[in-house]
């Protein structure tokens, strides 16, 4: 049984483990452009940010690890195409490459605007460890970055600039960070923060071209032209499909390849995992593309395992999300009031700001709940937070309370832990979804 | 309607808020025979450890805000006897006063030792805030002091000891810290925090007889004699049941007085809550007595809504619960191996030990989650926890689990939060979840 990966991230690592683990006998192969694997791609933001002191620190296991495990990883190789009528894949200075199950983990890539200088130097996608240790030896010598759009890597790097004391812009077309999941009411103490960093915020404005002889000096856009020693872009995530789409294989309508619950592509030899592919929403069983690591390393164990000839199931995801923005953290599940009006989604909301510990203990911060309820089935359809801590904690619980079926009544009588130095008498989940349940039941 | 409360913890002041609000023109009188009402006892072990600057913090409301509600409380009053045929107490300097409804949240005392010496002055029973702001003035001028028993406020108390630079001796018949509830792998690392701190610790040892003339001077002990200038009673909560008790309410096995699901007693006419009742167990159904002040606050507004005429449930507890302790913290819900072998359940745990950020991220700590599983229903018996952060929300979500019934399995395929800065690539929870699941399976 010989099962090639093709992608070195979380979902290909994945997948190679799991099929290790499920037949140790496997040949596990696993072929990636870069020249490092098993590192956090994640953490790179805040090695700009200074909050992490090396680029080093990022790395999870050493290429000895992954031999000794008896998995084969292919660095800085290019896969050319799927042959899938012989089973077989060609690599760039390797040639035809055989594979009993073929598993796709080729991730994604930004969004390119499709605007004037696009190809200049001084545009940064925040991405790869290697291009990013240059990257961070180029911004000591920054004054000026333009944000264009603003994500969630987009989220972090603004903060990384604001904590290397570059002068920033942020030019968004959209009315407010992330608003395709985050509501504004959430993010608001977020722009708030960035305002009073002195962020130059500009909210419903593009960037019409890049400019510059070689690199990028300035950009231009709606409101005019802006100085740029550095361009970070934060455009959305688009799945890395082509090898796909020319070997024939189904493409879903979010341009990420279509899996069934076992990962298993149009091809019952190809398998695929993480951003690649699209996954199925739980709540609203329409298909989502573009999450987090930690979903592409159990979709690749769900992958990989079945590869091998185990069986395990993915579940829907309910999309626990959390993160840093500004001095705050944000998170939730699922999604907010604006994709819920967005798509015609009848919906209540129950809401509160409480606190984390008991209001006199140091530390103590504010945290807002919002969630909300499918006013027939009393289910969760939802919930956004913006918080001083806890924030990650909460949103997990209320995903699996969400995929569990729990209805808000099961959350407004919710008991709780209450201890001044790590809670407050009241949870802020249990006070919001009481909220709810008042309006729920016309008391309101 | 007249509504009258014993007891002005948040037992009797969350029945009087309650009271009020489902029935406005009720008139409401809380009797309490202390100084004080609305202020956190729960707090006073920080200020004695100077993580609060003063006791002035602790005040949550003013009695003003009281008198606003329309809520009548009678200060430092002492109710004598409950007359039930004729629906009145009597009240000390009051004479007798009628109720159409009577509340009570008479609250708990520790259990005192049946020893030579207990009424000495210098020991001190960490309750009442007053009494409180008098022991921290004695306690610049303490050097010893001696911790009897140790119960959830006696680690509080141990830590603020050793915060102080007090020279503290710990003696305790049990095995180790809050033996009862807490498993010993738990709070190995709090013991260790306290023997790095210089805490004499002497488990298995009892405190014979309090000496000294008037004031404590030193405990004899099975080991011998120890210098004190202050002893800590953190022996076991016991019920404030006399007045209940000789009004011949019926009274359960923990010696709390026994109420329904409306927190009625054995009288129509009568409702308990807090410390002084006692609640079903929602894992065992056996009943339980002594949670904390979140638990008595929900169970006197489930009380005041029903004496008031309205209609609330209150639900068999899961107890979650967590705390400071050392430099930890510590908490889980229902019990651990400790009790669950006590009481000869059968269980099968889960257990891992993962972190609360991304390795490399700054603050990242290591949190332990071990998770007691019915072998049969697959649910959860009970959790505990040591760790950094985060202890208290995941206690909060695994209560709900195990009360909304969630299988192991549910928490093993469990999505995450994945962020450096809030969140580990894997869930702890997941990880241990998952190891119960390998060990149902008998893959273990």
């Amino acid at each position: 049984m010989k099962i090639v990966m093709i992608g070195g991230g979380p979902g290909g690592l994945g997948a190679a483990g799991a099929a290790k683990g499920t037949d140790p006998k496997a040949e596990t192969i696993v072929y990636t452009q870069f020249e490092d694997v098993a590192y956090s791609p994640c953490g790179i933001p805040f090695v700009h940010g200074k909050e992490i002191d090396s680029f080093d620190r990022l790395f999870l296991a050493t290429k000895e690890q992954y031999m000794e495990q008896g998995i084969d990883v292919h660095y800085e190789t290019t896969v050319n195409a799927i042959d899938r009528a012989n089973k077989r894949i060609n690599v760039a200075g390797e040639g035809d490459i055989s594979y009993d199950k073929l598993i796709l983990c080729s991730g994604w890539r930004y969004k390119e605007l499709d605007i004037p200088g696009q190809d200049l130097d001084g545009i940064y996608r925040v991405k790869n460890i290697r291009s990013a240790m240059n990257w961070d030896k180029f911004l000591d010598n920054v004054k000026t970055a333009v944000v264009v759009e603003c994500g969630p890597i987009a989220v972090e790097m603004v903060s990384a600039m604001v904590h290397r004391g570059i002068k920033t812009t942020l030019v968004d077309p959209n009315p407010w960070p992330m608003a395709d999941v985050v509501d504004p009411d959430i993010i608001e103490p977020v722009r708030k923060d960035w305002e009073e960093a002195g962020v130059d915020m500009r909210w419903g404005e593009r960037v019409t071209a890049f400019r510059g002889d070689k690199t990028v000096t300035h950009v231009e856009t709606t409101f005019g032209d802006v100085q740029a020693d550095i361009v970070i872009l934060g455009t959305p995530k688009v799945p890395n499909n082509d090898l796909a789409t020319e070997a024939g294989l189904q493409i879903g309508s979010t341009g990420g390849i279509v899996i069934d619950s076992k990962g298993q592509t149009s091809d019952p030899n190809i398998y695929a995992a993480g951003d690649c592919a699209e996954i199925v929403h739980g709540v609203t069983n329409l298909p989502l593309q573009g999450l987090t690591g930690s979903h592409a390393y159990a979709q690749g164990k769900v992958a990989g395992v079945n590869a091998a000839g185990g069986e395990r199931i993915y579940q829907p995801v309910h999309v626990p999300w959390g993160m840093l923005a500004g001095e705050w953290m944000i998170g939730g599940f699922s999604f907010g009031e604006t994709t819920a009006t967005a798509v015609g989604m009848e919906y209540v909301c129950g809401k509160t700001t409480g606190i984390t510990r008991a209001r006199y203990y140091p530390g103590v911060r504010p945290i807002t709940v919002k969630l909300l309820v499918d006013p027939k089935t009393r289910g969760l359809l939802g919930a956004q937070m913006v918080g001083g801590e806890g924030v990650k904690e909460r949103a997990d619980f209320l995903g699996v309370a969400s995929r569990a079926g729990l209805t808000i009544d099961a959350l407004a009588t919710m008991e709780n832990v209450y201890s001044p130095a790590i809670g407050a008498l009241n949870e802020p989940i249990q006070i919001a979804a009481a909220d709810a349940v008042m309006k729920l039941d016309g008391k309101v």
